[in-house]
């Protein structure tokens, strides 16, 4: 594991619970070192989650020959080099998002670790709610129709505060703000529920002077299945903790998801029943995605366990040799939201149309 | 009255509860005549509202001395010619939004009744939603602080249907589709609570093959307050029937709004309050805008009701001679409105950010 | 009409807009005279509504023969003796509700009054919400299966203000506090929903020192059917400003309201469906009841219309000689909520499980 | 730990998290033993959870001296001699709810444990949702004033299958049914908000022919606080998967909550603001109850982390030797709210109103 904070934080909890949540779990995680840069703060995460050993170089955990999977929850400047080494190491991958600090980034910590052959994964845990896996699966079997609109918003409204101290507020660290941070998670739902955007219209946009980082973006987007919408994520929207709502509305029905609810999916079909109108689904039935390691009915589930479903599809991945795609993101998974997201920035730069190009 | 089907039905629905519900009315409306192109229709109309005549022959309303404001609530393309003949003839004017079927005929309308002197609106009733009404109030009183974020979406859903026959899909008829019907009033509450919008990036959508007008318009904005967002039209999203959802996010506070439940506020204050979150209010208050008029706390209104302020407020400016400006939409508002909606589909058109410019 | 504060208010605008917005209407009502203690306030009251004229003594009403339908909207204790005498008169009567101050006051007005052979309307008026009615058509096509459960709250948060002087408080006046004027409602929507009641076990209660009437009353009921549930109406439930709530759960599904989201009907089916949960039905579509007066679907109507729905329908029961029961509520349903609401301030007494029984 | 089904599961990932998402854990949770009556399923749960061994006989775990708490979640049969057994050994002791099959096996379980001087704790966990206690820390600050109502039900809807086999349906394993079950829930979050009840009209209810235990039941109810209102439980709510809500009333504002929202409280205050209203608060910022252990504001959390607060607080008590009451649930309240179930269906069969009456 490389980081210790939030993220080292939920990959550690998710990794200790497959073990006996998941049932039979694919495999059994073990906890073998743990890496930051302080070395008093590793030490003590090392002892909380059960690590065997904490360092302040990440090398080590490369050079550790017991080691087979490789977590990088570090910051996103710590993305590349580390993941890289690991994968080179031939240890299977999995990395926080954004994959790297822009698209070029992205792409070379993709093409460097897929040479490798190792399993990699792009930490896009919303695919792991069990509400967007089920709204997948609904659209994948054509209960929606044709797709006319797909629309979404990540808000949260921590970011108006000048005197917050962050590498998130860093541009060499973060690479970008509100866009690599929320709309990558924007576009990563958007390509795993609707397919892949041809041409955005927006801009980036920074309030607060002197910040390095983007605090919002927002676009006017088209697919290539030929739906259109719009896209934003801001760090600006007071009263929204923790928000990322999205909407598709197809020739047959339309869904509707907002994070802060989780465990809820708005589900509207165009049945012709008298009594017609968006469904509060809970969730959390036996034959809901990912509910066989959970509660019974109605007892709702935590963002944390976004994490458990999130590795254990790693680890089956890696026990029995399965892609991790379509349903969980690769490391070109995360590239591609890198694209996106730099799109958009370029689109507010030149003020034109962007084509969303894949290399 | 010209028009004698929906907006008819909703104008004339306003005009005879004004007399009773607003009391005293700052005038007593008299229904003097009505026209329409089905003679059969339009007659059964007069006897329905009370008109003391019918008519398929709209300059015999202008030319009725009796008659003190004409009302147009006919289709767009009828918008403008009667009404620039009745405000030349002396008579105070009111006319469906858009105002004209692009912007330059919406300024053309706009300046031709403007040099007559009379009073003039432009329908966009929802300025007279009590919800909204007090949102402005809130914005104004500068509870909000400054203004980070605009976001709001029009949707409704009965567009899918090819086989429909409506002059609202015709381009000569109606000039544009969800533009100037929905995304009109989504830049006129834009601009009653945000100000003046100064860029735009988007375009407009036809889905349905040989469609004459689009389906649906999609666009990021920014505005001269420094404020970005993005805005939505559509007619194709299935499970919204009436849908015009916005939200404004301040350095405050924030406040949310769904004309589908538009009895209600959402309303977030960022006091340090450690209970914190967006409070439905729900605006049937004695001391909440346009409530004089109605019922106890609680008791809420319908859609219609918008009309009766809406009428009220300007029978209110012919009495007292007062300004329409700035709580109700004068023609000058109908134009800017179509201004930025052209821009919008200037922007699709040639791919690239528009300015808004008013003439 | 008899009374020209609250009640006067609303069902002289559903005469009024009767005459037009049900086209065509089965009687065009004309409004002839207007009785009030206060001979200013009536005075204004009739100029307002546009009666013919305005009397301090209602018994000008009784006696004059070009009155057709009497409708009493006084405070309870005139509920009485003026609506007997008009039936006696031979006018038909809607007076209303509670009908009277308790149980033996309202079966002595109805069989009078059903003596006379007149038609008799008591004015439940959320019997003629739109999605009340589409859950009663729900409930009878069986769709629900077999009824397990009705709870219900009528709850509102005026009454907590010892300073307050209305006739409401005064027991001579009023009769009951929170009983008769929201319970009343409550069991009314039980009865019109799930049938009769067999006992209840509750009591009422008074919160403030001196108060005459009860502030709030609290049941636990059992059905003939078989369901089961609560029955509850306070007027001291900060936050709740006219929130009458009710519940159904039937073998094959559930219903659930909030009049202050009253265009709402909250619909689950046990259908199997992979995707189920409550359904947020917006009743305002063309096969919905009443909707057929109104707008295009998704905007929604208010409070005040409801009287239109019943005084429409009283219209269309004299017009064409129809019964005003089932889908309204005649005397005998006025003398059976009272009923009801008795046995659960007996209940309160004795401390013992009343039994509900009808004359 | 006793059992391995439900309860066993919710328990032991509990004391797994305290490890490491308490930081630094008050104790060190060790899994030494747990036992079961099927040797195979239990034997694969200490495998699962990492217990030391598995046993079909919960005298070993008794008898095992290096064991410090006893941990019972079994049927409710078995709460009674293991727990009192594991006292009398000298461990602590923790039984899940409810405490005994009746009031009478409730205070001999309470009253032999509480003789020993061990810490007991009864695992009503719903005290641990972050919004319960949130609620509580706001009564307790007489923010609500002076509690006018207090109303709750716990609505389940898998009870309606005759076909169904498990012993919570079995009048000797669970004692009662949705009483003891759900009821005994509404209890005790009544007494943790609003203190204790005078007195109950109610009665329990059972829909199926041949069902041992009740279905439903349902009371109307008394607070020596002066505040009234209603309560019910019942496994026959369509649609109400796992519905715990409550709402209280006060003179100077109100709470509601629904578990299957438990992220959210709903706070009304009468604060005067012109933009009064329900706030939907998110139990998640930093300075709420719990929060220390979790993630940033916005990340919720779900069913499952409210065991990890309460075992975290009895280890506490343990660790700190502090009282587990009055946040925590000792087996004193676990008798109470057996014994005002009991009053509930002793209200039943008597007919009458039922004092409660602790011993």
């Amino acid at each position: 594991m490389l980081g210790y904070a939030f993220m080292g934080k939920a990959h550690s909890n998710a990794l200790k619970k497959i073990a006996y949540m998941t049932w039979p779990p694919p495999l059994e995680p073990k906890l073998v070192g743990i890496a930051g840069r302080n070395k008093e703060a590793v030490e003590e995460a090392a002892r909380r989650y059960g690590y065997e050993y904490a360092t302040d170089e990440w090398r080590r955990l490369v050079d550790d020959e017991s080691i087979g999977l490789f977590d990088n929850g570090g910051p996103n400047a710590l993305h590349g080099e580390p993941t890289i080494a690991a994968a080179r190491a031939g240890k299977h991958v999995i990395c926080e998002k954004p994959l790297g600090r822009d698209a070029n980034e992205s792409w070379e910590i993709w093409q460097a670790v897929a040479e490798t052959g190792v399993k990699h994964m792009c930490a896009f845990n919303y695919r792991f709610v069990p509400a967007v896996r089920l709204a997948r699966e609904i659209v994948e079997a054509g209960e929606l129709g044709e797709i006319r609109h797909f629309r979404a918003r990540y808000l949260q409204d921590w970011g108006d505060d000048a005197s917050l101290d962050t590498w998130r507020f860093s541009a060499d660290a973060a690479g970008s703000g509100a866009l690599g941070d929320l709309m990558a998670h924007v576009v990563d739902v958007a390509r795993f529920l609707n397919g892949e955007p041809a041409t955005v219209h927006g801009f980036t946009h920074t309030f607060l002077p002197g910040r390095e980082v983007d605090d919002a973006a927002e676009a006017a987007v088209v697919f290539h299945n030929g739906s259109v919408g719009t896209l934003e994520a801001t760090r600006f929207a007071h009263g929204r903790r923790n928000s990322l709502q999205w909407e598709l509305n197809g020739t047959k029905g339309s869904l509707a998801f907002d994070v802060e609810r989780m465990n809820e999916l708005q589900v509207f079909r165009a049945d012709g029943d008298r009594a017609r109108g968006f469904k509060t689904v809970l969730v959390s039935e036996a034959d809901h995605p990912f509910w066989e390691h959970w509660w019974p009915p109605g007892h709702i589930i935590g963002w944390g366990e976004t994490f458990v479903h999130e590795l254990h599809h790693l680890l089956d991945a890696i026990a029995n040799d399965k892609d991790v795609a379509p349903y969980g993101a690769t490391f070109e998974d995360g590239y591609r939201a890198a694209e996106i997201c730099d799109a958009i920035a370029r689109s507010g730069e030149s003020g034109e149309r962007e084509q969303v190009i894949y290399r």
